[in-house]
């Protein structure tokens, strides 16, 4: 697996169960969402303008991909149970190790998990799956993502303390692909 | 990893949090329970019993284990909202491959998913997931359970029709150890 393929596969319109464990407190909280993955020109405007950020060479960049999503969540929800809504959208700009096509950075631009950009460390096992590692100035985030078969993915994320040394949070997404991507 | 450090890192009692998500009608399911895993003897009776229905020479066991589970799921609950109880207990054991430390088969008693007694096979990958495959009659089983530090570890878990095509559900559990077994 590489991150063109793996970019490739993640293409499209898909239905997302959260789970979300907050762990100081046993609390469970449940997600539904609608994410849309579409890839972008390497010479799309944003993706100039965050590589420019990270002074990145924009030939570098390989696949990338906006994000967008639309949910609810029981989280912060209203007594009488209604559900909180939320939606969002970022680009992701992955810049593979020239020396190791396994691994690599991926940017990230504006309103994802932080309302700041950042850039996260990749990598993929060689079961396939997709790891990535990014450390906020408050918290470090890892994630795992991997296919089931092409159009079911799952995805666990954990949140950390900065120092790496407790878990906030662990939580567990599956996806089903509901439509290839638009051109 | 190998068989033997896992059982042993396993060892204790934990406290789990677990989401399922029944696919195929989207439905969130949330368990809480308290599990034991305490070793037991390489010439344990049931140890001994269950090699023999499988016709399994005993010499080949390692770290066989008994895994007691006692919890409450908010799954089949009244209107009223009341929890379901229920509590298992069933014996492991690992049957190594003599020639991968890295990958074996697991034997498990009545008690565990299905009623009946099933035989595993598992692998380690080489970040230390924990990964068992096991076919029933009717449905397949896929389980990566993995360490995040020594007292806190993750488990995914698939049940598949038995041809493998459609996963029914996924399920996420999230385990905190509370103690060392008792000796």
């Amino acid at each position: 697996m590489d991150i063109t393929k793996f970019v490739e596969d993640s293409l499209g319109q898909w239905r997302s169960q959260r789970s979300a464990h907050h762990l100081t407190f046993s609390h469970f909280e449940q997600v539904t969402s609608t994410i849309d993955i579409v890839p972008l020109a390497k010479d799309d405007a944003e993706v100039l303008d965050l590589c420019k950020s990270h002074e990145i060479d924009p030939q570098m960049v390989s696949r990338p991909f906006r994000m967008s999503w639309e949910g609810e969540t029981d989280w912060d929800a209203d007594e009488d149970e209604e559900k909180t809504t939320f939606k969002g959208t970022t680009i992701l700009v992955p810049i593979p190790d020239p020396d190791n096509p396994q691994a690599g950075r991926l940017l990230r631009g504006e309103g994802y998990a932080e309302t700041i950009p950042a850039i996260g460390n990749y990598h993929f096992t060689e079961d396939g799956t997709f790891v990535l590692l990014t450390t906020y100035e408050s918290a470090a985030a890892e994630e795992k993502i991997w296919f089931v078969n092409p159009n079911f993915r799952l995805r666990v994320s954990l949140i950390k303390t900065s120092g790496g040394t407790g878990t906030l949070t662990a939580s567990f997404s599956s996806e089903k692909k509901l439509a290839l991507a638009q051109d």
